[in-house]
């Protein structure tokens, strides 16, 4: 598979990441792993309140949950998956992000849709709590399978 | 002036914090680190349309307009500058954003109420270079007074 091809998935319908064809490998890493950074911090807030480990706020809940369905998409979309972004700077992501984009897509596909899902949940608590585990799922899912321990 | 006067300004009306009371510094300097680079992108795309140096897309700069208006705040309000994070990483935050926290509060307000600006903005070329020359003088306003070079 080409460099082009894989470039044309990752980014399908993506023109956002079309501004950052020149930023360079290790910036692209840093900019993913800022972005996952703020994005586990509100799945963690979340993840606490649907396990009650911090009381349940209604206000907090859809602050977060926007966060996350504002931001989810920017890792693959952003440009921060280009061409020779193996390697260049300390990454977990594993080969097959690169070796496979279609199904590596596919799955942050699902999680994309899952933080989509929270803004509407983030009112009610039992509402919330399915949004979150569906969420979690999605999360476990690609990081099975994309990000290496 | 007592910490937990500090901590009280710095969070007044964020109950988002609330839940990060616990937060290692390390992570909490991470976290406002992370979101400053996602933020900076966003920004920079924006600065690079208002400059020309790549097409303007109402679409694209909306998307990152909208990134903008739904972080920007994250790393003053999301439990990011907490006591004892002055240190325990790597950070550029000047001793003053802790010695004199009101005044880092203010500044900091006037580029979040300037991203919020962005989205309505960004549909038209000539709007959105007004404000993104608005929000950069906030940027450069914090930067000059609570960031080491």
């Amino acid at each position: 598979m080409k460099i082009k091809h894989i470039v044309a998935i990752l980014t399908a319908g993506l023109s956002i990441s079309a501004a950052f064809a020149q930023v360079k490998p290790e910036n692209q890493i840093e900019y993913r792993k800022s972005a996952m950074t703020v994005i586990a911090r509100s799945f963690g807030a979340l993840g606490a309140m649907a396990k009650g480990d911090i009381p349940f706020n209604k206000d907090v809940a859809t602050r977060h949950a926007t966060v996350l369905s504002s931001l989810s998409d920017l890792p693959l979309t952003a440009g921060a998956f280009g061409p020779g972004t193996d390697k260049g700077a300390p990454t977990k992501a594993d080969p097959k992000v690169f070796s496979e984009p279609e199904k590596f897509k596919a799955a942050y596909d699902k999680f994309t849709a899952a933080t989509h899902a929270l803004p509407a949940a983030a009112g009610d608590l039992a509402t919330l709590k399915v949004a979150v585990a569906d969420l979690g799922k999605t999360c476990k899912g690609c990081h099975d399978d994309y990000r290496m321990k």
